[in-house]
């Protein structure tokens, strides 16, 4: 088993609409003097992506509906901003002042579907919001293409995102989407130092990289929005690719989905 | 902000009840040429601690109660089993063939209250199983005070375990204990890039070590049962330090506690 190196990306510049993420990237790495390996891991923070992706919102533009503006009420949030979450939300399964937690679109249970406001350059009208990447699967795969492209090299893509949990307090990195990697890895059959067969042993092993390099992505001055991960063995995604989209349980095998205390 | 490193501990030996981990552990990093550093953070793997502290009970000697018997035939498992996980938990809040999710003693909500058979030796008669250690955070402290006497160092211990989370599928490594490190991190009203004040912001840093430690912990013939962390700057615990106790999210403050589908 050899060491991990968790490297983080130095000096990364702000994002914008349109901006190639993995040009940027390149020429950071070259900056310092790194040229990337087969089978690096590429850890980038879903902001960056949505930034990229032009996924950003002007609270001046959103219309709330009636229920957006009843439900602000009851959470004491902006009806504008409700508005957002619910158009990003397949469900609202819970809320409280301030939070909704959320099935998304994509079916990733979280805070207020992802929109959020923190680390978004504000325009001189209006407040800016970010919304998650429509397919985070997809931007990974285009930004794993893109890095070959320009280097040659097949690497993994990662994109995460700080994410809350029942039963445990705090947030902790999470894959939302993720290239070149099998995200979930399955360990049923193997043996363990004594010969007995391991029995439930899925590991998500891209939520385990996420929470790795979410250590070193600091959201205050010293921000951080990606992390290189060398040295870790990991298992290839199988063709065709299924991504971090596997990691999602599926509604009818949570029995935790539906809280009863709404 | 520094790379991070995360290094196998080499070698280690099979575990035996009343070993002595701390200096195990040091006379592996010694013939590895490692010298522990202040600030360095010990990931050891719950299987070993638990060893240790003879946390291990031979089915032989369980007498399963009536509940134990009736349960057993539900989810198809040794009403032995069942019985020893009964003793290990406050409450059963789900279960399915071959698996109870409960809440430990300690309070985390896990599979089988962590009871497992796998890395465990197995005597001539009997079948033997190992039970989480009575109190991880005073285990890690243990382990910490341990290693301060050895090596004059000030690092800090987190004792990890693989959980399975709602949501999201696979297990991944979590903090049952901790010592010398702030577990669960306060960034609320830190600023953001943008001087916008941080909302939301409570980062569960023990579980991301754990989980980035897990990544190097393979369950099968290469066992890895500690990681050294190194080059990641915590916060150091508060004193008292309250552990990874601080992890555990109140019943009072989990919507979703009890699944409405039992």
């Amino acid at each position: 088993v050899n060491p991990l190196q968790l490297i983080p990306v130095e000096n990364f510049p702000m994002v914008k609409p349109g901006d190639n993420l993995a040009a940027i990237l390149v020429g950071c790495l070259e900056a310092q003097r790194i040229t990337l390996h087969n089978k690096d891991i590429l850890v980038l923070a879903q902001k960056i992506v949505s930034k990229s992706e032009g996924r950003l919102i002007n609270l001046e533009k959103v219309v709330p509906s009636k229920l957006a503006i009843e439900l602000s009420q009851k959470v004491n949030k902006d009806p504008r901003q409700v508005q957002v979450i619910l158009d990003e939300s397949k469900e609202v399964l819970w809320s409280t002042p301030g939070i909704f937690v959320v099935e998304t679109h994509h079916g990733y249970v979280c805070a207020n579907a992802g929109v959020d406001r923190s680390n978004i350059e504000q325009a001189e009208s209006g407040e800016w919001l970010s919304l998650l990447p429509q397919n985070p699967d997809r931007s990974a795969a285009h930004l794993r293409q893109e890095l070959f492209k320009l280097t040659g090299q097949d690497v993994a893509v990662i994109i995460n995102d700080t994410h809350g949990r029942p039963f445990r307090m705090g947030g902790i990195g999470v894959a939302l989407g993720s290239a070149g990697i099998t995200a979930l890895l399955d360990r049923r059959g193997e043996q363990d130092l004594f010969g007995y067969i391991l029995q439930n042993t899925l590991v998500a092993t891209a939520d385990e990289l996420a929470a790795a390099a979410s250590l070193l992505m600091g959201q205050g001055d010293e921000a951080v929005p990606v992390v290189l991960v060398r040295g870790y063995r990991f298992q290839a995604a199988s063709e065709p690719d299924s991504g971090a989209s596997t990691l999602i349980r599926p509604p009818d095998k949570d029995v935790f989905r539906y809280p009863a205390r709404k």
